[in-house]
C-alpha cells in the first residue's frame, strides 16, 4: 500500500487510456487490462499506473500488477472526529443525508495486493503539462511516425483475395479520397485464430507482387495479426519452449520477456514479412478480456518461463509485443506506424496507436482526450455506421485523431458507397453515396491539409514530450471548467477540436481563456466562455489560438515516396503570429543522426511572407506565401 | 490455484446471488462483493464461493478472498496439440474463424491471488438438488421465518414522523391490502449517515408508544440501519477500539470478527431496540461499492483488530452483521425476519432476505432464480414504477418471492395511490388509483393464500435443506432447456411461477417434463414443451405439478398474534394427490425443543377430505374440506 499526499483543490488525471471518464479525483480506479470496460472502474485496453496533478507533478507506480488507485476517496478518522468535535451536527433530516457528497480525503492510496513493494517515480513540473513532458522524455521521448502514417488508412474486407485488394485500392484512388495505407485483416494468414504468420496461398498466391503493386499505387501495407501461435505456424516448434503454460485462442502465448521468444518472433516477422515489403502491423488481442461469454486470452494463473504470471503478463504483453515488432523495423532504418490493442507505462516512444472493438461515440472521443496524459495515442476507428450522418460525424473525428482509419473488414465497398452491410457485400451502392463520398473526401482532405502541422506536433512530442493530442486540462490546469471537458481536445499547441455527435444540429463548445479564431472563417471569439455553435453535416467546429501560424498543406492523394507537399503558412491573427514547421525525410531514423529540420515561423501585420529561422531546406514540405485569417473574420 | 475436474456436458450453477446470468459453464466469474455489478463478471451483493453441478456434486472454496472461478474456460495445450495432430485444419476462411466458440476446457480453476492455501469442501449428491441440500444442512439448515414474515411488507416515507407512520399504517388497513410489517427508513435515527442507532426525538418523541400502536394494529416494526457508527452515537466510545482503521460513510466500521465489537453492537440493539419492541432490521450498506462516483465503504486496504484486511472484511461483513443482530433475537426466543444487503457462505440458517438498489426487472427476477443454489433468499423489492402496469407486474413478482416488500421510502402515499413521485408527495391520488389498488390487493391476497404452503416450504428448508425458491435446473438437472430458464422458478416442490414483464401481453413459458395444471383454472397441460400464454394485467402464469395438494389459506389482513388461518387443501389432480402442511406457533424457536407439526396430506379420487397423518393439532393453520382442481380443468 502506497500512500501519497493530495491537497484540496487538486485535479488528478491519467491512468492511461480511460474511455469512461477523464477526471480521477474522488474516484477509485483499478488499472487492469480489459478490452471490455463495461463500467468506469479503471479497466482499459491500456491502463498505465501513472497520474498527473494540476498542482504540477506526476507519479509513476512501477508495477505490472493490477493496482487500485484511491484518489482522495477516504477521509481519515482523526479528520472526521475533529470535525464532529468542533461543531454540532445538524439534526437528522433523514433522506436528505442519503448519498450526499462525501468530503474528500487528503490521500491518494495505491493498493497492490500481490506486490511486496514497488518503486515510485515522481516527476516534477512546475506545470501539469511539464510533468507529462518529463514523463514522456523519461520514457524516451514521443514517437515520430513516418509521414505516410499521418495520411488516410483503410482496412479491406477480410475475405478479399489479392486481386480484390488491388481493386479496392484502385477504387479509393478513383474516388479521389486521400489514402496512404491499405490494411489486411485475418484472411491473409493460413490460420488466424490462432495465427500462423504465413500467407494463405489460395487467396494470396503472389503477396510480393500484390505489395509491389500497392506500393506503386502509393499505398503502404499493414497486416493484422495477434501473437498467439497456431500449431501449424512455421514458428511453433522454435517458440514452443519459450511460451506460457496456458493457451490463448488455442495458440501458444510467447513469453516476450525472454530473449528467445523475442528473437524467434522478430526474426520470422523480419524475414517473412518486413523485409518483403510489409510496412506495419495491427497487433490485435494483446489486451485481455475473460469476462465476456467466451474467455479468449490466457488466464491470470498462467505461468511463463521468465517467471511472470498471467496477471503480470497481461500488463506487459501489449508493450513487449510492440517492442518486438518495432525492433524488426529498426534493423532496416525504416520507420513504421502501427496499431496495437494494449499498452502500458513508458510507451511514448513506440509508434503505435491504440484501438478497440468498442464503438460508443463518446467513449471513442474520450480515448483521444485521456491517452495524452500517459504517453498514449488512440484511434477512434470508424467501422459501421447507422446512417450517412453517423458515418460522416465519426469520420470527422477520426480524421482529426492520431490515426485516420476506416476499417471496412466486413464490407466489400467502402462504407460511403453503402451503409447497410448486407447490401454493401452485394456491391449495391446507396442512392446518396455521392454525397456521403463528398463529405468523407472533405474530412480526409482536411486531414491532408493538417499533415505538416501534425507532423510538427509529433516531432515536438519526440523532442520535448509535448503530447500532440491532449485534453484542455493539460494546457489550462488552473481552469476547473477545462478539467471536465471530455469532448474537446487540442492538436498541437494551436488547434482545438470540438467534434459533433451524430444527431446534433448544434453543440456547446468550451473556449478556455484567451482569444480564439474559427479555423475555417478566421472569425475572432473571446475565450473564457461556453458558446453554442450551430452545425451542418459538413461543419467541424475547429478553433485556433490567436497569434498562431498553422503550416497547412495542399491536399494530395498520398504521402508516399518523396512527395513534397506545398505548405501554406496560415496566419490566425492581426498583428503578430508565430509557429513551427518540422521537416525531414519522413521515413528513416536519420533524424537521430543528423541535424533536424526545425523552422521557426514568424509574421507581422502586412507581411506577405512569414519569416523563417533558419531558412528552410525543404525535404517533404515546401513553404509558399502566407495566408492570413485575421481581422474580425 | 485450485484445479478441479469438469466433464463435457456438465452444467454448473451457484456462486451466490448472481443478477446477470444463471449458468456458469464456460464463464469466468470473480466472487467479489459489489453492490453495482454493471457487468456479468461475478460481482454481487452476496457472492458465495460455492457451486453445484448437474453431475450431482457441490464445491465450497472456503475463502474470504476475492476468488476468480474459471468454469471450463481454458483448453490444455496437450489437448490442442493432439487435436491438431489428428486432423488437418481446414484452410483459413478469414473472418469465419473470428470469435468462434472456443472448445471448452476440462477443468474448473479457482484463482485466489492473496491466499496461500484454501480448504475445499465437496458435497455429494447423487443429484444437484441433493448437493444443495447437503450444503444447506452443513450450513445449519435453512431459516424458518416467523409466520408474519411471510405476509406483506411496506416501508414508509423516510421523512415521516411517528404520527404520520401511524396514519399510513391505518391507510393500508383501510385499503384492505394485507400487510404485516411496517418498515422505517433512515429518518428514525438522530444521525443516519453514519448511524447513531437512537431515535430522533423531534420526529419520534414516543417510539415505544408508536410501536405499541402499530403492534395493536397487527403490524410488526422493522428499522433501517447500517453498521457504520456516527461519532455522536451512544456506542461510539465503547466500540471505537474494536473497529477498522478506515471509515465508511464517515463512520467507524465495527470489527464483527472480535467478540468485543459484537457485544457492544448487539447489547445496544437488544436493550435500546429489540427489547423495546423492534421486530427486525434492514441491514443496509454492508456490501461494498467503491467504483461508483463517491466511494462510500471502507477500502480494501483497511486493517482490522482481528487481523482481517478490507478485502476479507468485505466478504464477511454482511454475514457477521447478520449474526450479531440475530443473536439479539435468539436471546429472547423470538424469531425475526430481516433484510440485509450482503451475505456469503453458509448463510442458509440466517433469516435474512437480500435486496438491492438496482432495479432492472430481469435482474431482479434472476436474483430469485440464482439465490437458491447457495443458501440465499432474494427480494425483488418494489419501489417506483413508470406506470400502473409496471407497478402491478413488479408487485406480482414480489408477492411470489421470499419477501413481499413494497418500499415507499421516498413517497408519502402508497404507489398504487399515485405513481408519479412529485404528485405523490403532494398527496394527490391518480385517476386510476382504484384499479391499481385492486390489482395490488389481488397480488397480496394471493400471497396470503400461499402462506401455509410457503411456510411449509420454509420448514422443509430448515429440515432437509430444500430451497423454498429455486431454479428449474435444480429439479430438472438433466434437462438442458431447463438450465437456461432465467425467468421462471419453483416455490416449494409443486408450484412454478412464470412472471410477466411490464409491456408484455403474452409470454413464453417453459414447462419441464411431467404434467402441469394452471393454478387458477386447474387446466391440464403436458410438460416437456414451451407454451405461449396470453396475459391480461391481472394474470400471473402459475403452474402446479399434477398430483399435488397445496394448502391454501383464506386471506386475512395480517398474520399477527395468534391468528389461526383457515386452510383449504387444494388438490391439483384427478386420481391421486399428496402434499404436506407444517404448523407451529409461528414466532418462537419452540420448534427446536418440541415435536414439530408436520402433517402429510393424501387424497384419492372422489374423497371429500384429504387424509392426514398424523391428525393435525392446529396451531396457526386449521384444515377445511378439500377443493379439487382436476379433470380437464
Amino acid at each position: 500500500v502506497v500512500t501519497l499526499p493530495f491537497s484540496k483543490g487538486e485535479g488528478l488525471f491519467g491512468l492511461g487510456l480511460q474511455l469512461k471518464s477523464v477526471l480521477l479525483t474522488g474516484r477509485k480506479k483499478t488499472a487492469r487490462v480489459n478490452s471490455d470496460p463495461a463500467a468506469d472502474i479503471g479497466d482499459s485496453h491500456a491502463p498505465v499506473p501513472f497520474y498527473v496533478s494540476t498542482a504540477g507533478y506526476g507519479v509513476l507506480i512501477d508495477t505490472a500488477r493490477y493496482a487500485s488507485f484511491y484518489f482522495g476517496t477516504h477521509v481519515e478518522r482523526e479528520q472526521i472526529e475533529a470535525r464532529n468535535a468542533e461543531k454540532e451536527s445538524p439534526p437528522s433530516t433523514g433522506t436528505d443525508e442519503l448519498y450526499r457528497m462525501q468530503a474528500a480525503g487528503r490521500r491518494v492510496v495505491v493498493d497492490i495486493p500481490a506486490a511486496r513493494g514497488v518503486d515510485v517515480y515522481l516527476f516534477g513540473g512546475p506545470t501539469l503539462l511539464d510533468a507529462v513532458r518529463r514523463y514522456n522524455l523519461f520514457s524516451g521521448g514521443g514517437c515520430l511516425p513516418p509521414l505516410w502514417g499521418l495520411g488516410g488508412w483503410y482496412r479491406v474486407y477480410g475475405q478479399f483475395d489479392g486481386s480484390q485488394v488491388l481493386d479496392l485500392a484502385q477504387r479509393l484512388r478513383d474516388q479521389r479520397i486521400p489514402m496512404d495505407v491499405i490494411g489486411l485483416e485475418p484472411g491473409w494468414h493460413t490460420h488466424s485464430y490462432p495465427c500462423s504468420f504465413d500467407w494463405a496461398q489460395q487467396r494470396f498466391p503472389d503477396p510480393d507482387g500484390m505489395m509491389s503493386e500497392l506500393h506503386k499505387m502509393g499505398f503502404k501495407v499493414n497486416l493484422w495479426e495477434h501473437a498467439f501461435v497456431h500449431p501449424k505456424s512455421p514458428i511453433y516448434g522454435a517458440i514452443r519452449e519459450h511460451c506460457g503454460d496456458e493457451m490463448a485462442f488455442d495458440g501458444l502465448v510467447p513469453d516476450f520477456l525472454t530473449p528467445e521468444a523475442r528473437q524467434v518472433f522478430r526474426d520470422h516477422h523480419d524475414q517473412a514479412l518486413v523485409s518483403r515489403g510489409v510496412d506495419g502491423f495491427k497487433l490485435d488481442e494483446c489486451d485481455h478480456s475473460d469476462f465476456i461469454r467466451y474467455a479468449w486470452s490466457f488466464p491470470e494463473w498462467s505461468r511463463f518461463p521468465s517467471g511472470a504470471d498471467g496477471e503480470q503478463m497481461h500488463s506487459l504483453f501489449g508493450l513487449q509485443y510492440q517492442h518486438v515488432i518495432d525492433d524488426a523495423y529498426r534493423r532496416h532504418d525504416r520507420r513504421h506506424y502501427s496499431l496495437v490493442r494494449s499498452s502500458q507505462a513508458l510507451a511514448a516512444p513506440m509508434p503505435y496507436v491504440l484501438y478497440s472493438d468498442l464503438y460508443d461515440f463518446d467513449d471513442f472521443l474520450r480515448g483521444v482526450v485521456t491517452g495524452g496524459f500517459s504517453g498514449l495515442l488512440w484511434c477512434p476507428e470508424v467501422r459501421h455506421a447507422v446512417s450517412v450522418e453517423d458515418l460522416v460525424r465519426r469520420i470527422q473525428v477520426v480524421a482529426l485523431s492520431p490515426m485516420a482509419l476506416v476499417n471496412g473488414w466486413y464490407i466489400c465497398l467502402p462504407p460511403w458507397d453503402q451503409i447497410e452491410a448486407g447490401l454493401n457485400r452485394k456491391g449495391t451502392r446507396m442512392d446518396n453515396a455521392d454525397e456521403a463520398t463528398a463529405r468523407v473526401r472533405e474530412a480526409f482532405e482536411l486531414r491532408m491539409r493538417l499533415v505538416p502541422y501534425l507532423y510538427t506536433a509529433f516531432a515536438r512530442y519526440r523532442r520535448d514530450g509535448t503530447p500532440p493530442f491532449r485534453a484542455l486540462a493539460m494546457d489550462w490546469a488552473d481552469d476547473r471548467q477545462a478539467w471536465s471537458v471530455e469532448d474537446q481536445y487540442l492538436i498541437g499547441d494551436a488547434l482545438m477540436v470540438a467534434p459533433v455527435r451524430p444527431g446534433c444540429v448544434s453543440r456547446s463548445v468550451y473556449l478556455p481563456k484567451g482569444q480564439w479564431r474559427e479555423f475555417f472563417t478566421g472569425r475572432l471569439i473571446e475565450g473564457g466562455q461556453r458558446v453554442e455553435v450551430a452545425v451542418g453535416l459538413a461543419d467541424i467546429p475547429l478553433y485556433v489560438r490567436e497569434g498562431s501560424i498553422l503550416p497547412l498543406a495542399q491536399p494530395v492523394s498520398c504521402l508516399s515516396g518523396n512527395t513534397v507537399l506545398e505548405v501554406t503558412p496560415v496566419v490566425y491573427g492581426e498583428s503578430q503570429a508565430s509557429g513551427w514547421l518540422y521537416d525531414d525525410d519522413g521515413v528513416s531514423f536519420a533524424y537521430e543522426r543528423e541535424e533536424q529540420g526545425w523552422v521557426e515561423l514568424a509574421w507581422s501585420q502586412g507581411a506577405e511572407r512569414v519569416q523563417t529561422k533558419p531558412v528552410p531546406a525543404p525535404r517533404r514540405f515546401r513553404l509558399s506565401t502566407v495566408a492570413v485569417m485575421g481581422g474580425e473574420g
